[in-house]
């Protein structure tokens, strides 16, 4: 029995300082859950300001990580610097000197999974990571764990908290999306650089590593189709609002066909009486369907200090607990098939229904060439709306197809935009249920 | 490392014949997953019929459970008996036995807690129990490990399937209690004997587990108040959802007040627009809230075969990884301080916002009168709602008050309840929001 578990941590920026706040705040419940003393060791940030406002008593501090994870009394290296690098030269490093890593690091695990749990698996050392999806919601280990005798068929999330923030203000108070990132940014909900997350980059970086999760192998990021919201039109969602009675997420799906898998994240209709039209502004929910346990579903803050904070301190105590009994390390915790490449569905056959807006010139006969068109391609149509069109130039047609696959779709689009009495590009949103 | 974990299985109900099922079609997954063969090495029931259909290949079956946690081959017990007895002597007997344990067994948790998480410290073994509350959801493992750097100050739930899909026919379809009881048990989601549902043992039973690991002592079945929903006038029902916009649920509700918990299960009313009102049938859902991670939400199938042995599997798998790896029981799966009792705030001292509805004579003052008594002690009041009489002999007047000490709500309809023109017992239901 080891009577003092040793942290050092890296990063003192929003998390990291909420980590050291909560473990000060908490240490007796921390402790006592262990069944040791847990220290905070050593510290690690490029600003001597951070470390100077966050050090005390005796603990190490320094402005270069190498120094923090060459320290040999270290057990523990909480990785919270974010980002690819340095942060996957820090991980592997410290996991090559012994340490096991508590990380919050969606982005380094999604592009670097098979490194770090091979070289994890190696060492005997456990990388933990419930921080890196879904901030607070204990959704790693639900996956990982509380679910593993499932096959898992299908996940489904708002993964992003920044787009959910600027997509709520579109859709509730009409806001475009420039104005809507702007209040995003000035709530504390979107960085200056905010590319990542409006892109869709970060909502696939989670897709990854739960899909990875579900699927027991790799689902590297050029293996997810990511749409952002940045292209977003408000008449869209608008239209689909008012008209049809859909609200618009950005989701990431992963779908497992018999041990085919499809992987998406893009904006997204959903009904207005789904349970996810109700998750506004930075709030995650992510459902998650077994073939025993059926649908569950996890809901709670995706962002901000203190839900993040609580993920990665649930990880140090469940790490601590195994150093200070000599256990961690000998149990994988997650299950990594290294070398299985999963097997994806191509990307044209990916099957949903589709929200379409088509604008054209009011003129006979206009909706039955696009209707035409689309049948052609073996795309079905659910309903139509069209208003009267008051004598403007260009009217919209709203059509909601059936499950059709992306292919179909893409290639009735193309054929329908070259149509001399069609004004613009027209605009295609996938509807969930 | 060990190649293979054997398991004895008692109790082939359904959630048994499930697990069972359950077991041998993903067995492939489950084994990658604990590193190990996984082997059913015994099945225990009394009926000779149900170890006739189960039965496999080599299995041992027999109907003396002792004969099963005798067999020294065996390293894990699943206890799928349910009840107080003999499940608590299975389950001691096989601890003391050496065999690690998985149950969903709610009620022998509950009253035995104490007993059986002190002898499994104390013989380096774990009891997993992940299927004892809200069924397939892994609300378990969330709050013992995922949100475990929480102080957790608020437990709500939905804890009960057969209640909730019997109140969501009262609410629905405008059943009474006696109708609404018999569909629920023509869908199966009722016992002949429902007692246990219907007046709310059930759901403390959940809530005692939960308070437990949230409090890390024992929340015993007696320090939880208890108000099942077999009282339950379908005129509430109507008048909150009609007049209020309140949905009615039996929810189990915990607070921590620094240290001193309250503790209570009963028919609760919540607003329609609550996350919770949405949560029909036969699902549950549990909101928890924790000082660093504010409210996570937690919802799924609180009953059925599948979902339960969803969370039975995943407790196998998790119990044999350890089992495999020589790990299991050298750390405690819960927390528990023996011997330090939970501090309870006196029941009459809860304070919640209460919906009455008062009967009276339709004669002037009467409204006066009762509001005069509500004042006198202490109950302020948030709103009024009395319809015309249209001459009948009673009408009724719904009040929903400010929060308010059950103590005094208690004393003040003592008080109305003698008034001369209060024609019958005055109805009470707390609000929750």
């Amino acid at each position: 029995m080891q009577q003092t578990v040793r942290l050092g941590i890296v990063g003192l920026g929003t998390v990291g300082s909420g980590v050291i706040r909560m473990l000060r705040k908490n240490i007796a419940l921390v402790e006592r859950k262990v069944g040791a003393r847990v220290e905070i060791s050593a510290l690690c940030d490029q600003d001597p300001a951070r470390l100077k406002a966050l050090k005390k008593g005796r603990q190490k501090t320094t402005r270069h990580w190498r120094e923090l994870i060459g320290d040999p009394t270290i057990d523990i290296v909480v990785e919270l610097v974010g980002g690819y690098e340095p942060a996957r030269t820090i991980v592997v490093g410290a996991l090559e000197r012994g340490k096991h890593i508590v990380t919050a690091n969606k982005a380094l695990l999604a592009k670097y999974w098979d490194e770090v749990f091979s070289l994890a698996s190696d060492r005997k050392l456990l990388v933990y990571f419930e921080a890196a999806v879904g901030g607070g919601i204990p959704v790693i280990q639900a996956l990982n764990e509380g679910l593993a005798g499932n096959h898992i068929e299908k996940i489904v999330g708002i993964l992003n908290g920044t787009t959910n923030f600027i997509l709520t203000r579109m859709s509730q108070q009409g806001l475009d999306f420039k104005t809507a990132l702007e209040a995003a940014q000035k709530a504390g909900f979107a960085e200056p650089d905010p590319s990542f997350d409006v892109d869709g980059t970060d909502a696939a970086h989670k897709l990854s590593i739960l899909a990875s999760i579900a699927s027991g192998g790799w689902m590297r990021l050029e293996q997810i189709s990511r749409e952002g919201i940045t292209g977003l039109d408000i008449r869209d969602i608008r239209f689909a609002l008012d008209k049809l009675g859909y609200e618009i997420k950005l989701l990431g799906v992963a779908k497992n066909h018999g041990g085919t898998w499809e992987a998406r994240v893009h904006p997204t209709l959903i009904p207005k009486d789904h349970p996810f039209a109700a998750v506004r502004d930075e709030y995650n929910a992510i459902f998650i369907h077994g073939d025993a346990v059926r649908d569950v579903m996890f809901y709670g803050k995706g962002a901000g200090q203190m839900p993040a904070a609580s993920a990665v301190v649930s990880d140090i105590i469940y790490l601590a607990k195994g150093v200070a009994n000599a256990t961690a390390g000998k149990v994988p915790y997650v299950t990594y098939q290294r070398g299985v490449a999963i097997r994806m569905l191509p990307e044209k056959d990916i099957e949903s229904q589709y929200y379409l807006r088509f604008m054209s010139f009011d003129r006979p006969g206009v909706l039955a060439r696009i209707t035409g068109i689309l049948s052609k391609y073996g795309v079905s149509i659910a309903s139509v709306h069209q208003d009267e069109s008051h004598g403007q130039r260009g009217v919209p047609i709203l059509i909601v197809t059936h499950s059709a696959k992306a292919g179909s779709i893409e290639r009735s689009l193309a054929e329908i935009d070259r149509l001399p009495t069609v004004t613009a590009k027209t605009a295609a949103l996938r509807i969930e249920r």
